[in-house]
């Protein structure tokens, strides 16, 4: 199938718990391409719920476990800790799911969240862990659009408890709000997106956080800072709470490339303690033509 | 005097030695605000040397030393090192400049370009060490453009060998061609500048080649990467050649500046280790907060 109308929705009713940026995108997204026939939403914050309907990110919200009964599809839109806790109250509440229901998430890791929905969701429910590449400086449900999600790679990564049947028709789903499906382990996203992701982010606020140590932040200092440092930090002003998840539920990996990192710094420092210009001047370029791979591709 | 054009020409000759995009660039500017009467240059590359006279960068051109017989300004417009050499060479021609002839530079480390000032200059010879904060992607004479010094903060750090009067003429000079002076001691600006632009520069290239380092270049890597990579990395994409220049001839300070880096991102890795999440998140809070003061400056 492709990006569009769904000829038939793929489900009868979905459940989205959280109604945030993310879970209000991907339930304007699921509306505006017809996915879902009815599309409930439940969020801790009643001013959220009732904007998320107001919006038509969702149809109808409810009270738990009532919006989640018989839903066919159960999307956890908030950060991983606090996904880890709601599929814990899930498995006391799984009953009310139909056989054959999908329960996924739009969490920023991946491994956390795959490992419990294998401790908690019963066989006749598939998990699928889900990370639409996409977000915004907004936050909130009145920063939702459905177009966050258009084009957007988004990862796929099956729990154990999961059906070929329940792959493919989310395979659908991600297709048919225009994003382009990516299915991997949920080990093999994390390390990547540790790399990609949140070492420049922790790099971001360390550069940043350098400045402000040499106690010169005020005067000449920022006077200084040119484009280069902007570029550099831009992402430091992201939310301090998401990314305290994030890196909290992706601490080993994020080690991994801090290793990999630090001995690279060092590795260039070396050089220049040394001169060797050669070795130094292969070091740059590399990164110079790695990075110009990626400018090709956008 | 404000920006614009000089009533009087505050030099009768200056000699550019150096045309590529900055040496270019100050050439076009001095001439369009009028502030020198004849400016000439040379360089290394015949071809660049004609392009620079074509192009109204300079007005003539010839071979050393009788480009600089007479010049009241000298700009060397060059990387570092190549200044370092040739202020060694000027100390021996030294004596075709007049009395009260100003020595001036246009590159990005400053303390060993006013050290060799302070080795060569005679005292009839003021030496003023110059860094406009303005650069390009592009390089060489093709792409010089008085635009690029417009509004550029542009330090300049005195040597030794300086008399008031010639700080004074320097800075009537910055601020005729429309960029802003600042007068900075050239310690203090390579301090600076080693965290606001050299660190982030290796830290960028490091982060880059993290990603070759774990061998996943090709493949699902770079679909995850984000904007967040892209804009922390791009400046992965400088020269090469220039940037070891600039980490060579500030590599104290840039030892520093990494040392402190390192510290930091050791503390907030710590804070997850042992999920101080209260400190992490001052941490992430903190560098949110500094960063945005800088976006509020532009």
């Amino acid at each position: 199938m492709s990006a569009g109308l769904c000829e038939k929705p793929l489900f009868k009713k979905c459940c989205i718990l959280g109604l945030g940026l993310m879970g209000g995108s991907m339930g304007l997204a699921l509306g505006e391409h017809k996915v879902v026939r009815e599309r409930w939403g439940y969020d801790l914050d009643a001013a959220a719920m009732l904007q998320a309907k107001k919006r038509g990110a969702v149809d109808r919200t409810a009270a738990l476990p009532h919006a989640l009964a018989d839903a066919e599809l159960v999307i956890l839109a908030m950060p991983v800790r606090q996904i880890m806790r709601t599929l814990e109250m899930l498995g006391q509440n799984v009953s009310c799911l139909p056989e054959g229901a999908i329960v996924t998430d739009l969490g920023s890791t991946k491994e956390k969240v795959v490992q419990a929905m294998d401790a908690v969701l019963p066989a006749g429910v598939s998990g699928i862990g889900g990370h639409p590449m996409a977000g915004s400086e907004k936050a909130g449900i009145g920063a939702a659009d459905a177009l966050l999600l258009k084009n957007a790679v988004y990862i796929l990564t099956p729990a154990r408890q999961m059906k070929a049947a329940a792959l493919h028709k989310m395979r659908q789903t991600v297709r048919a709000i225009g994003a382009r499906p990516l299915v991997l382990e949920a080990a093999a996203h994390d390390k990547m997106a540790a790399l990609v992701s949140h070492l420049p982010q922790l790099v971001a606020v360390a550069l940043v956080n350098s400045l402000g140590d040499s106690g010169q932040t005020k005067g000449p200092l920022l006077r200084l800072a040119g484009n280069g440092f902007r570029d550099t930090t831009r992402i430091a002003m992201g939310d301090p709470g998401m990314w305290y998840d994030i890196f909290q539920t992706n601490k080993l990996f994020l080690k991994e490339s801090l290793q990999i990192f630090m001995k690279e710094l060092d590795l260039i420092y070396n050089c220049l303690e040394q001169e060797d210009e050669k070795e130094a001047i292969a070091r740059l370029s590399r990164a110079g033509s790695v990075r110009r791979q990626l400018t090709a591709l956008s």
